[in-house]
């Protein structure tokens, strides 16, 4: 399975308007330009958007090093409503064991202002199992 | 402000084809047919689309009471991939004080299985806020 | 190796005065009686005190199938202070799959009153790991 | 309230062998010494304890700046276990708003490896409050 083409074919990042922007080993950037269709109730962009941005670019990250990564559990904390009209997550490697990975992603907007912050763990495949 | 409305009005849980089955107070459940769209690239229901269900779920359940709540932060793990075409968020109140409340949200799918299962931290507004 | 006594031979759970009450297959109950030595600078009960009864009451739940599990993973709410003069826990099983289980742990005072709530992530280490 | 005697006179941590290294604004650390009575039944430093002692750190930097701040929410993941005698646990400000703020603790053994990560959400009490 090629994890690269993998994280390109997500449909589900397709349909919120997220892109991949950058990948290295550990390391992943990706972007989402807010639209309408993101905004919730109270036009505030939804928590199950930014979340996705943020789990995208975990996902990413996390399936860079030629093993399969499954996501087990996140938790994200929300700071403060996004200005402009861009959003931007990081994900960077925190622990990379034999079977579970944990990364941290920070939401930025326009100004660079944190908006969000979630930590990530995922499971390891390894070849054999 | 009209809360109901505001969740009925979330453009965001509509984009990803969610709908609200039943509110009231304390508890709400919320439903999704899955789509094409909502798969990531290993063909699974990509979590940002399970989160983004039982986070509305949430904040239906935790809007229900009259006051404005918004979510602070929240924290999700992944059982199983789901079974079936639909999915299933369930959200019941754990706390309600006079800042903060709490709820678990519980994702089934089509055989009753639990996929997921998310914790919610909502920050109440008073009215005078 | 027989998990019951590691359970049982918790030298820090020993330290915080937490004591085993009941366990049964994905299930466990642990108590503490509050001392001085269980507060913090503002005269509450330390959260740390709090985590470490409802982590324990995971840990025997969670080692109570006869596969040793080492935990990966916690969230936890704090909702109140408490009111009396003992907190109990109560570790239910949320998941149980081949790698990895899932539990809801409630903490409630004298009173009957939920002050926290914790949900735990175990990794399970099967026989010829 | 003199809040940096609050956090001196934390009886639990000292029960638990804690000790505040250096608090500055927004910043703290914290170390802890490991003794046979951190251990848990497999002889590894008890999750409690390592909790403990990075809540702590979480505590001393957030009520750092003047104003009361009470712990609401914590999530912490476990990657390894500690080498050597010492454990040290680090607390940086992610974010500081009106009425919540939030950190990251990681929490190193002698070696300088990392064995857990925790976010820590805290709620800021006005002085009118």
């Amino acid at each position: 399975m090629d994890l690269t083409e993998c994280i390109h074919n997500d449909l589900f990042a397709k349909h919120v308007g997220i892109r991949l922007v950058e990948t290295k080993e550990g390391y992943a950037k990706a972007e989402m330009d807010i639209h309408e269709y993101h905004l919730n109730g109270v036009r505030m962009v939804q928590g199950g958007a930014i979340f996705t941005l943020a789990d995208y670019a975990f996902a990413a990250a996390s399936n860079s090093r030629g093993l399969l990564c499954i996501g087990v559990q996140n938790s994200i904390s929300y700071f403060k409503s996004p200005k402009g009209k861009k959003l931007i997550a990081v994900a960077k490697e925190v622990s990379y064991g034999r079977k579970l990975c944990s990364y941290v992603i920070d939401v930025t907007d326009e100004n660079n202002e944190r908006i969000a912050q979630m930590t990530a763990l995922g499971y390891l495949k390894q070849p054999k199992e």
